[in-house]
């Protein structure tokens, strides 16, 4: 992974440098996380479904009453005209939202124009130990709450996630798993979450908390395509014991196969056959949609 | 109240311009709401217990692992220097900290050097009917998860309570009222919430997920030297409609009588003898340590 941003932002439909892209202090996303965000992967300068992230945006938009400033042909626009501008064709892009400044204070009433950003950076696709032998995970202390309201929404309040995280990073594992507060598996930090078991294909359901993963749908999609019962649900973390494959997805990682958790490792520990059907079918599914 | 921040602007350790005051795209606290923040007011040019503020926010950055780049004091200092070159004596004044940029992605490795931002305001205390005939309050839909670790911290991860607030405006009331996943009684969309019933003084405990207000401890010292009974506790929805009082407190608002909530009076739905004797109690305590 290239961990720099490129050199030209988009920033309110300007490309920009990155050293001077820069937004108030008074801006609401600064203030107080009021904004949403969305990360795409561009493979030979193609991007994947980039509508299903624009809708999600949207549909996060129109729960917050922020008002986007630009719809989402415009907005995949200048995620192309992005990656032009830094010259890239394997990136990863962040869209970030938010209400833009307004006066002091919590309330809506007289908040301006909402920020757009996107920034671009090279990328080819995670470290390879994350698909071979599989990433490793912890299970985090942070407990997701599934009644919030904002856990169908990508929003820049998203400190919950980086303090798990760092949970992971501390204790040497690639990922963490979020878990409600009914003690049900959520979520990655970043990442949806899928096991297979007896040949089913399970993924906690949205009432658990989950984000509504693109990779997540994806991969539902493909589990289907392949004659596999797929299932939504509440999945308890013992069912992570029991598992006999367990896959970690998202827009940048696609379908990547979870051998380990506190230690443990999820049946044989090495990537299983499901997984390997399905991160193919994944790859597959990108070369062929991807615009 | 004036709704406008005051021209110049404390940012990391240099008095800027407003429309100047900027920070980059790439800054953590935009992108994922990786920062902290405190509220201030100023009476006559000086502050409340400032310490006590900076310690709130020494904790929440430790917890964060996010270094400050300025002791309490330093801060403390800055604050005062943001009023006198604003020419302000009675302001509210915002301090903010996020983790600073840092590579892509939810990883603290890499990240840079802290961002703090000072702001200010004139501000001579909320609108008169806050305190006479007191507040108004809806309960609120977003539902606060007591066991999330950040309760106890202000970080600008800080959505759920906008979105609390804005249901607040939308439903004509003057404040949002936060449940947790037990149905209890947390706090305000930007306040603690006390109520008096039979001669106590009840406040939800920490453990109910509130924010560890300055005001609000301010309110529990008050009520101690009143010798009133004082119980910090669980304290379900349920609460409201047997109360005899309740109180709304910030450290901009101070104690506030809440009147109304959902439409249904608190007790007569006027402003009740000890909320009157904490609020006064409570402004006599600013004039007198106030420094």
């Amino acid at each position: 992974m290239t961990e720099a941003w490129a050199d030209w932002v988009w920033l309110n439909g300007r490309l920009v440098r990155g050293a001077e892209a820069a937004v108030s202090v008074f801006d609401r996303g600064f203030l107080l996380g009021d904004g949403l965000f969305e990360t795409l992967r561009a493979v030979d300068g193609r991007l994947f479904r980039p509508e299903r992230h624009l809708a999600r945006l949207q549909r996060g938009a129109a729960y917050l009453g922020l008002e986007l400033t630009a719809g989402a042909d415009e907005l995949i626009a200048a995620l192309w005209e992005t990656l032009q501008a830094n010259h890239l064709e394997d990136a990863a892009l962040r869209l970030t939202v938010s209400r833009g400044a307004g006066p002091p204070g919590l309330g809506l009433a007289g908040t301006g124009v909402a920020t757009s950003v996107i920034a671009a950076r090279a990328f080819h696709g995670y470290p390879d130990h994350w698909y071979d032998p599989g990433a490793t995970a912890v299970l985090s202390r942070v407990v997701k709450n599934e009644q919030s309201q904002l856990c169908g929404i990508k929003s820049i309040s998203w400190l919950e996630h980086v303090m798990a995280r760092a949970e992971a990073a501390e204790k040497g594992a690639d990922e963490a798993l979020l878990r409600n507060t009914r003690g049900d598996l959520v979520e990655g930090s970043g990442t949806n979450l899928f096991i297979i078991s007896g040949g089913r294909i399970l993924t906690p359901d949205l009432a658990s908390g989950c984000l509504p993963g693109v990779t997540r749908e994806a991969v539902l999609e493909l589990g289907q395509e392949m004659g596999l019962e797929v299932r939504e649900e509440s999945l308890p973390s013992e069912a992570l014991a029991a598992a006999d494959e367990a896959i970690l997805t998202n827009s940048l990682l696609g379908a990547a196969p979870l051998v380990r958790v506190e230690g443990q490792r999820i049946s044989s520990g090495q990537p299983g056959p499901i997984t390997r059907r399905l991160a193919e079918g994944y790859r597959a599914l990108v070369a062929r949609e991807a615009r």
